[in-house]
């Protein structure tokens, strides 16, 4: 066994060249995206209005296995990583568990998550097939500040959608992406059909992802050199992200270690999935049997309380149809703040993994997870975002059953962010004034009945 | 020339085990602090109702070079440390400068800056001599959270006085100190006689550092087990920051580079003699001859317009008698959003090695600092606090006149932290409501005329 250091980075001459693509090893692929109006399969085609060229043909790509990060991505991702894998010493002794406990820190940057890593690469893309202009959503506002940030980079303007709870819980979050002149607008608005048949409905609505989503694909499809790039839950995402797991991996083996079990916190997937990757690939041709738990909130149980039917992406109903897990795109979930997991489906690929008995899931309750953020902050002096902290419970939950069993399994988990924008929520969990609402099984009802009917 | 990778982190090995102590070097100490009672030197002994006795200790202690660094410390620095040194490659482009341009960025961790190299210390030291609790202020906020952080870590209790402009302008700082269970209030306040006699002079003030201060130190000394801790200004703060610059020279090395300017930002000078400490070694010893370039905003311009005299270090004339350039005790700075540098006075070391021609020193005006904090994230990904953007600004005029000259210097400035909670400040940059604030002659006058006579 190596003398594992506190904080592993890796070299700039270590980083993966290239990112891995999932499907490649799947036994079975997810189900094909189809087009919402002739109900067929989708084309590469068929989403060239929306993505650009190379995006829509990285979401179509099953077969290819390893993909070449272009030169100019891997150039930026210098800047802010690799990120670190850190052994969690301190919050292992706070705990008394013989469980070795490990993280891959993804929150320094200044997006403050792992949202940048495709930020870069969905704008490079843009910027080379000669677009000018990029509209997205953001839940949390951690991919809407990545991309802004990605955007300036590459000099394309950028328009974003914010789900209206997460605009009003994080005044400060607007102020960061105006820092990198993007236009931010609280969703639903009324500077979209979708966004005002949805306040036409509802007009104390405090929004969601879905619906985010909906408006940001009507302006770019309705604005000359534009286009919409999405931030989780698409193939393309998933694959960048895997720069998380790839980095983790070879950090693992340096320190001459493989994880029992690996964690990560579930709205859309893009970090659980990009974590999971090259584990997963290990686990999918039998070289390994780690554990793969997604980690929901209680109040948005996609994959724990959710369907595996086809579904729309978004609230207005225009995106492709997918095959995911999902509480329906009209299910409006709760101000839960962790905002970006405040999605109604999941990633097409992890819910067939999910489906295929691959990977596990469970859901926590929010002042559980507030309870788990505190304690982590205290040990570990990093502040988390409460949507990495769904991870965090989850991982305590296992380092406590490890020092009930005296099991010295190794855990890694995904800490995708920092919560500086959340103090809010952190302010309400000090002032005893944090819920925990779970939604009834009726109020499910509600969103599955809305269901799209495919056969 | 080896290849210089954007980030370069050093290995825990290579991390250094001890403090380096400036004034073991210095060829004339500073003035020695004087007792307000008497006006005698003060002793050792005279700073133990307030400093504990290790602390005292290395505050008087101007012999000892190095200074190992206590286990449990080096432990709870490889928690976040070391802090990368980083080739500003992006803004060395932008810029289209010949200038080769380092920073060492401190901002990585919950406190968001350097603030915790110290604070780890203090508490450290503070519990080992089996005290209970301490007290501080905090001017941006950022000290009081890393004092927090290290409190919570060592099972200390805290009070911090928060400088009420920074209180106000910073309302999601308290939420960050509470969930290390810190109590913050804003300063001036009514719980201090310190407090109550400015509040009664002034029932609308901002307060300020010096004011904060005294109210920190009233209370520690009417608390059973209770010391006064300070972030900044103090020699033993200096020594424990030496760890910034003490890393950033092994890094230098191991790039075969050094620095023909070393510029820091400077309120109290903790981040500036900390970066500048082991390069000023080599200019003290004639081993090398860099420049060195503190960095005040031009609201509070101590060194570039203050008198090098005997003054207190508060407002409330409680503490011993520095000489140090100030500005006054009784100077009360504008509401600069750069919390952190609002101080009347500076550093006793630096301003001896700043009187004695050892370094230099130029002021700067609020937008131009905001305007290159912006640029400076829009290339390097890294949203910098205010107080951090002194530097920036100071360094980028630099690369300018390397660009006007066409010399190939190198520059290595020190990014002290990140601006997540000074988001009002960058909105009121973002809506042209940001004003330039410079003192005139005559509002200088009345802090000179405040001066304690010592001859």
């Amino acid at each position: 066994m190596k003398k594992v250091p506190h904080r592993l980075y890796l070299t700039e001459d270590q980083m993966p060249k290239q990112w891995y693509n999932l499907r490649a090893d799947m036994p079975e692929q997810p189900d094909p995206m189809l087009n919402p109006a002739t109900l067929k399969p989708a084309t590469e085609e068929d989403l060239y209005p929306v993505f650009c060229k190379e995006l829509a043909h990285q979401e179509m790509d099953a077969e290819t296995r390893y993909i070449d990060i272009p030169e100019e991505i891997q150039e930026m991702y210098k800047i802010y990583r690799p990120s670190p894998l850190i052994r969690a010493y301190n919050l292992e002794k706070a705990l008394g568990t013989p469980a070795k406990i490990y993280y891959k820190f993804e929150g320094n940057n200044t997006s403050g998550s792992h949202k940048l890593n495709s930020a870069i690469a969905q704008a490079y893309y843009a910027k080379k097939q000669g677009l000018t202009c990029l509209t997205t959503e953001t839940g949390a506002g951690q991919w809407g500040t990545a991309l802004a940030e990605a955007c300036a980079y590459f000099g394309l303007d950028l328009t974003v959608f914010m789900v209206k709870v997460s605009y009003n819980q994080k005044p400060f979050r607007k102020a960061v992406m105006q820092t990198f002149d993007a236009n931010v607008i609280a969703s639903p608005s009324d500077t979209t059909n979708a966004g005002r048949q949805i306040l036409a409905a509802d007009p104390n609505t405090g929004g969601s992802l879905g619906c985010a989503i909906s408006e940001a694909i009507e302006k770019a499809m309705t604005t000359e050199g534009c286009r919409y790039v999405l931030g989780s839950v698409l193939n393309q995402v998933l694959l960048h992200q895997s720069i998380i797991g790839l980095e983790s991996k070879i950090a693992m083996e340096m320190l001459d270690e493989y994880p029992d079990i690996i964690i990560g916190c579930a709205g859309g997937g893009s970090n659980l999935g990009g974590l999971i990757a090259p584990f997963m690939q290990d686990k999918l041709t039998g070289k390994a049997d780690p554990r793969i738990v997604a980690v929901e909130p209680a109040s948005c149980p996609s994959l724990t309380r959710g369907k595996y039917v086809y579904d729309f992406c978004d609230t207005g109903k225009v995106t492709p149809l997918a095959r995911m897990y999902t509480l329906g795109s009209g299910f409006m979930p709760s101000p839960n703040h962790a905002g970006g997991l405040r999605y109604h489906g999941m990633s097409p690929i992890l819910s067939k993994l999910y489906h295929d008995g691959y990977m596990e899931a469970v859901s926590v309750e929010q002042t559980k997870v507030f309870e788990a953020a505190t304690y982590f902050a205290k040990y570990e002096t990093i502040l988390p975002a409460p949507e990495s902290a769904h991870a965090i419970r989850a991982a305590i939950d296992e380092a406590i059953r490890c020092k009930e069993t005296g099991e010295t399994k190794t855990i890694l988990f995904g800490l995708t962010g920092t919560g500086y924008f959340d103090m809010t929520a952190y302010q309400a969990y000090h002032d005893g004034q944090m819920n925990d609402y779970i939604p009834s099984d009726a109020d499910l009802q509600k969103g599955f009945d809305g269901l799209p009917k495919v056969d």
